[in-house]
């Protein structure tokens, strides 16, 4: 059994101009690989709406997992719920069980449960909620597309109430090599190499430091054992002096 | 006349397995944004070469200008020149005016011009070099696809080498207020002054810091006066206490 395969749509203008520099992507890659989920593909797309709707129907269709990343507001600018509900032909309005838990949260907090407020309770028929412990406003899954917040510690909330639904595979386990040499000496061996074992993959990444060459060659792959014996045989090919 | 557009392509399993933090995507945007060009789409594919194709030519197809980032080094996983070519149905080999660069270089350094170097040589028909000063391996432009190297201080090397031969439109401004209230509260009022201006973007990034709700409304456009008049009046709409 193979993994499931997933891709991330990241929703932001502030991404794209240069303001923020995303931190959720980086996030849930590492959580879905210890999760044994093989992120395929990121895109960040801003908040335009035929961007966003395109993006998630060729995602949904290709990938097993879709997770979004930002949108989901009080503000104006705030439309990625309303491109689900479109994406999926679905009928979108406040929905009484969001509705409930935002206007407690407010109640609790003395605050005024007003319209932009439950613009955040507007969730598509057929979707499931996500739970968000850290701000309250859910998150929702429509099928297998799962959409979250942009804030990093709601997305990652958001991502501790998720992945329990998801079956993940084995985890994919990585090892690492610090070679100091430069990348094209090592090239060809590393590349015979690499043949050998064609259910790993061998990614080499170069380095230079004070005018030394490297490079830090990684063996990924699911069978720990494999990988054991392709590192055994990388450390024999370039032995450290 | 409007800005030209841009999309990014990330390539690289080592982002997407969440070893590596992705750092080029936020230099571009913010390059990109001072220069006039409008980054609209990134999406980042592991070292794969149908999916590597696809994404190039959806994106060449779609936006005026399209960077690449990662996979021109020497290593059997560094496919990214040998799948433009083939996007462009176009002949790649060692080209002469890349192998001149390397193999100056390497005799300069000492080091052998051996096959895996060679490979960096591997140009498509009918592409232009980018200048690399930092390791000399050339990146290249093939119409509006220009193919950089990953690692970041090469990447930025190749945007400064590429920047002057891309004519930009008017950089886009922004300006920000920090308003210390919930996004709940002033997203109605802020909804209404967006739609008063058209031309520019509102954006409101909330934050929470040690228990209190704010966020930062962000105005953008090409149009310095407007900017100013629409900060006026977001100001007079949110008065700092």
């Amino acid at each position: 059994m193979s993994n499931p395969t997933a891709a991330m749509l990241v929703i932001g203008d502030e991404i794209l101009s240069g303001r923020t520099r995303d931190a959720n992507m980086h996030f849930l890659a590492q959580e879905f690989t210890k999760h044994g989920v093989d992120l395929k593909e990121v895109r960040v797309v801003s908040d335009d709406k035929p961007a966003i709707i395109d993006a998630l129907n060729a995602l949904r269709a290709g990938f097993d997992v879709v997770v979004t990343s930002g949108g989901i507001g009080p503000t104006h600018d705030d439309i990625t719920a309303d491109c689900v509900a479109e994406a999926f032909g679905a009928h979108i309005d406040v929905r009484d069980d969001a509705r409930a838990l935002l206007a407690a949260h407010y109640e609790r907090q003395g605050s005024e449960f007003n319209t932009a407020r439950q613009r955040m309770a507007r969730i598509p028929d057929g979707a499931t909620l996500i739970d968000n412990p850290v701000s309250i406003a859910p998150g929702f899954s429509m099928e297998n597309v799962h959409v979250m917040a942009g804030v990093p510690a709601v997305f990652q909330a958001m991502v501790a109430s998720l992945l329990p639904h998801i079956t993940g595979g084995a985890p994919l386990l990585s090892q690492s090599l610090r070679i100091m040499r430069g990348e094209g000496e090592i090239a060809e061996p590393l590349g015979a190499l690499a043949a050998q074992y064609p259910d790993l993959s061998f990614g080499s990444y170069p380095f230079q430091r004070d005018g030394v060459y490297g490079a830090n060659v990684v063996v990924r792959g699911s069978d720990g054992a494999k990988v054991d014996h392709a590192m055994a045989a990388l450390s024999a090919l370039f032995p450290q002096t």
